[in-house]
């Protein structure tokens, strides 16, 4: 390569984002360069500042600029009691949308994954403990991915809520709205049939 | 949405990456809290200097940090006499990789678009013009890439170079080493037949 030092150090400090390799970093610094060098610039400040100022919501551990993210922050939504366990951010961002959810949340910011040596500590399960044990919980609402990683997170922080005798549920699984029928996998079908409901 | 102020400003941010939306963006920011803090604040460092200290040099448009890069304050590469044309850095890159050329380059940081607005003064054309009229050039070697955009801007080039009574070639147009035959395109084979040479 025969770049100038900046932009090689450019081209491999980009290769930190996740699924960037050798050939886009290259691209996005020419396009950097090239197109949008305010862009460029807004990117790298807010960047620092990011960086800098995001920390986890000592609560719920969601992001936030202060120790409190906002959900945590506000009062009514403590006073309706249920917790919603997600297992990232997103998720949150997601359910918020729907408008569904008056209660507050904990996000576990990941899954418990033992060969990628994410256990319980990882996942703030202590502090999630802790939160049934000193404020008032009525019931654990587990929003964790219907995947292998989910279901047994799910499972795990079931018999904590249990042993805190905290009411404890699974969002439901079934046929999504607006699917047809024929494309649904078996294993959707059959969570589909046998969380039947009487009408 | 409801994700802090300085995560929003960073997604938003992310997204002047070229193939960049809202998810990827949404997944890099998250990426760089959680995972990578240090190489995040090293990107916005590097990034801020790139975007302040790299600029096109004087003589070739290419990137360099100083007034001229560094095969242009080469000497012996002015002494060789010969300039290749090309559409970007990286393709210089490319070919000082092969060691075959000794020459200086011109890079013209895109290639010939009227409907994109990019014409002879976007190239910097005027300069190349420019440098054939006051450095002593052997040969201009047409070094765009082989598709239509690329065969105009080369023969554009190739006619300003002949009012200069300046040598022009192209880089010639064949069958790919160790490309299969019967896997090569019709347009392809006809060029290497074409320009087929005696032995």
């Amino acid at each position: 390569m025969s770049f100038p030092p900046l932009l090689e150090d450019l081209i491999r400090s980009l290769k930190v984002l996740p699924g960037v390799g050798a050939k886009s970093a290259q691209r996005m610094a020419f396009s950097l360069l090239e197109g949008d060098r305010l862009g460029g610039q807004k990117l790298a400040k807010t960047l620092a500042k990011a960086v800098d100022g995001i920390q986890h919501c000592t609560s719920c551990r969601n992001y936030t600029q202060s120790e409190l993210c906002d959900i945590c922050a506000n009062p009514r939504r403590e006073l309706n009691g249920e917790i919603c366990v997600v297992a990232t951010p997103s998720d949150v961002a997601a359910i918020e949308q729907t408008g569904h959810f008056q209660g507050r949340y904990f996000v576990l910011m990941g899954l418990l994954s033992p060969l990628d040596g994410i256990g319980p500590d990882e996942l703030g399960l202590d502090r999630l403990a802790n939160l049934m044990a000193t404020t008032e919980v009525k019931e654990l609402i587990l929003a964790t991915n219907p995947t292998v990683e989910g279901e047994a997170t799910a499972h795990y922080i079931a018999e904590i809520a249990q042993q805190h005798n905290v009411r404890v549920s699974r969002i439901a699984q079934g046929v999504p709205v607006g699917g047809e029928l024929e494309m649904v996998d078996g294993k959707t079908l059959g969570h589909a049939f046998s969380g039947r409901k009487t009408l």
